[in-house]
């Protein structure tokens, strides 16, 4: 196969390339004090952090060190229910009881969003021993915590670090026009995905701090454990390269993109039958049919015979994500590929209203109680269970993950009882061919829900 | 920086060229059913196991996951004491319990090997709760534990699985010249570092099981929840790469390099300064000073300056590790460079005839009870700790994990005993500029200890 096939060959030998770092002078990303720890420092100053880590093993090794360095077993951490689901098999490495706080539902967006100052006010008052805050910030869609600033406030009065995964926006607060960083607007741990806005190697993260409230020597000892001890040198090399890019062009690093953005957006208004909505960061641009008849997954499924990749679909939008890269070319391509799509389609579409109310499934108490989701406990006092029909499955507690994919928000997690909305929504996920992660069943029929005694 | 130096736009280039993976039918790592599902599936099928994963996250996160796979919090694992810091890693995150088995003293090496069945058959009578055997083969320096098969064959007596950290083996039983692997010995999971031995990228591994005593769903489940959610293609398309390799070469793949091995090791034979020495594994030498002039520190810094980067250096050795790139001009330069430091730098000799006794500091009882190293408990119930001198912290029990790197492996674990052997092994480490890891105080004058209640 790799003999017969040039362009395989010349990408494998160009990662021989790339890969040849038996060089002196190397540092260790694990002890740096040489070049890596230079190129944190400078990271560090980039992101305006008292202190930078670079990640290889992406924002979800940041995540697991940020959570698991905060709370010990048994010990409470508020976290946004909606998160990426490292946030939460941080919990269950870690044995930390998990308070979820509801998310708002945005009825514009037709999204759920960020959390509320002032659930987290209240969820630290009902739970003064928490050890720390957790939200997300931006979503997948590029909605930002409105209340971040607040929320940090809250935490702080408290005496806990606020802990933001902000993987979605490395970017933030390098333009006029992007909404604050999570380190301006006071947060102690941010966790960046640079792979995702910013040009860096797939995997290539970083974790800034801030303050004394974070407990920098317990998240560096989790880094040093869950990273390899061979981490890979482009990954590094290509964070530097990132922080680079961004130290020496700063806002006009985006300012192309950002014209050519606005262009598309403008030309699409006139578009009767594509909309593009924009929530607070201008680089995700959220596709959807105004007439409602094609949902995002058909959109996303056209896109790509037009050899358009985007970054995720529900069953309302497509999501594009842009960077610093996205010129003309791209988004004229991007505005022919919807007419195409608009005139050659026309039979492919159909009627399916009731769909679009999307993403209106998580709806857990405002503020739970704490729930253990302890991976390591003795098998022995695992519970047992037994496999019933999704459609079977509501007033039932799971026992498995199930985390639709991208954006890799769990719908469930183990020990959550399942709402007859979240049983519903599981069922439309399959039907509508949505990839679904964690679930045993791969076809999405059946579902493993804890035994009653 | 970037801006100015050529070479270093065109290695950045070239990672952007090897990072283009938005393309379509890249299927999920975490939940494969396309190409890397067929990957995966022809590399168990060369390395003769039931179930092969590929791991981005190195041996590391292989060892995590076959580990805390199997044993969960207070469930005790038999551990060979002289194993790789990710493995004790791993029982830290579990909260397993550890019983470490002394590992061999080989007098003629001047290093220690692997456990002997024996020792293990014992601790199986001693712990017959134990829920599974972990021993390291083969090690740094090529040795290969000697009666894996009969290890196998007690873990199998008693019920549980054996797992091999062959992160060195990568290419163990392609060759007749090589060991048998330890999946051929009987292994029931086998952590390879493919990056290591075959031609992979940095942090590209694989994880090989076989039969049923492994608990392939928890092993599963740890693997998506420790490894990013972005696994970099590079690295996953590498690990096919070094597969077919080795599957379209064999045995062939290493016969040129193996000639020209031989004839190293027999022109060196006439060398009255250097010699090599061969363990188990033929692409591994072992270089020293027969006249135990140089310590292998200062003979690889020698080696260095003549632009060898050799694997690692301890106060005997230096390890070079071979590939099957490896050629004769490769090791006519090695020789060469050899007599340039024999006869060019005699002044930077030194006598210090004791510090050839190499690498006996580890001195655990044979069988030691189990220890918990567990990282989550609650900080409450966490000993105080006290800074010491090293020179005066034998008979105090250790709160730092102290690593020697390479190879990595901890020379003492937080809880562990400080005999006289470890702090003395400790400061001449320090003294000979050896690389620490762990340990707080970077000059390694201090360590922390367990204050006495």
């Amino acid at each position: 196969m790799y003999q017969q096939d040039p362009a395989a060959a010349a990408w494998l030998g160009a990662i021989g390339v790339v890969d040849a770092t038996e060089l002196p002078g190397l540092d260790d990303l694990h002890e740096p004090e040489g070049a890596i720890e230079e190129a944190q420092r400078l990271a560090a100053e980039c992101f305006q952090a008292d202190r930078t880590f670079f990640l290889v093993g992406g924002s979800t090794v940041g995540n697991l060190a940020a959570i698991g360095g905060s709370a010990a077993r048994d010990e409470i951490i508020i976290m946004q229910r909606n998160v990426h689901k490292s946030a939460i098999h941080a919990a269950m490495l870690s044995g930390s009881s998990v308070v979820f706080v509801a998310p708002e539902y945005e009825e514009k967006a037709g999204l759920y969003g960020g959390v509320r100052a002032e659930t987290i006010a209240e969820a630290l008052q009902t739970y003064p021993q928490a050890k720390a805050v957790f939200v997300t910030s931006p979503n997948y869609y590029g909605m930002a915590v409105r209340e971040l600033e607040r929320i940090a406030a809250h935490a702080h009065d408290a005496g806990v670090p606020l802990i933001v995964d902000e993987a979605h926006g490395a970017h933030f607060g390098f333009h006029s026009r992007f909404p604050r960083s999570a380190l301006q607007l006071g947060a102690d741990a941010v966790i960046q995905s640079t792979h995702k806005m910013l040009p860096a190697m797939t995997m290539g993260a970083m974790l800034h701090l801030q303050g004394d409230r974070i407990n920098i020597e317990r998240v560096q000892r989790l880094l040093r454990m869950l990273q390899s001890s061979s981490p890979s040198y482009p990954i590094m090399a290509s964070l530097d390269w990132a922080r680079w890019k961004l130290h020496t062009g700063q806002s006009a690093l985006f300012d192309d993109s950002l014209t050519v953005i606005d262009q598309f957006v403008k030309d699409l208004e006139s578009n009767e039958c594509y909309g593009v909505r924009i929530l607070d960061d201008p680089m995700k641009l959220l596709l959807y049919d105004r007439t409602k008849k094609l949902t995002g997954y058909v959109l996303q499924a056209e896109l790509t015979k037009q050899g358009i990749y985007t970054e995720m679909a529900d069953e309302r939008y497509v999501v594009l994500a842009c960077s610093c890269a996205t010129d003309k070319q791209d988004l004229e391509h991007l505005g022919s590929a919807l007419r195409e799509i608009h005139q050659g389609h026309p039979s492919e579409k159909k009627e399916n209203g009731d769909i679009f109310s999307n993403n209106k499934y998580i709806l857990p108490p405002s503020i739970s109680p704490p729930i253990s989701l302890d991976y390591f406990a003795r098998r022995s006092e695992t519970k047992r269970t037994i496999t019933v029909n999704v459609e079977q499955s509501a007033g039932m507690v799971s026992a498995e993950m199930v985390i639709p994919y991208p954006p890799g928000i769990p719908l469930l997690f183990p020990g959550e009882t399942i709402t007859q909305e979240a049983a519903d929504q599981l069922a439309r996920l399959r039907d509508a061919g949505a990839s679904v992660q964690g679930i045993k069943d791969r076809a999405v029929r059946t579902i493993e829900v804890v035994q009653s005694p």
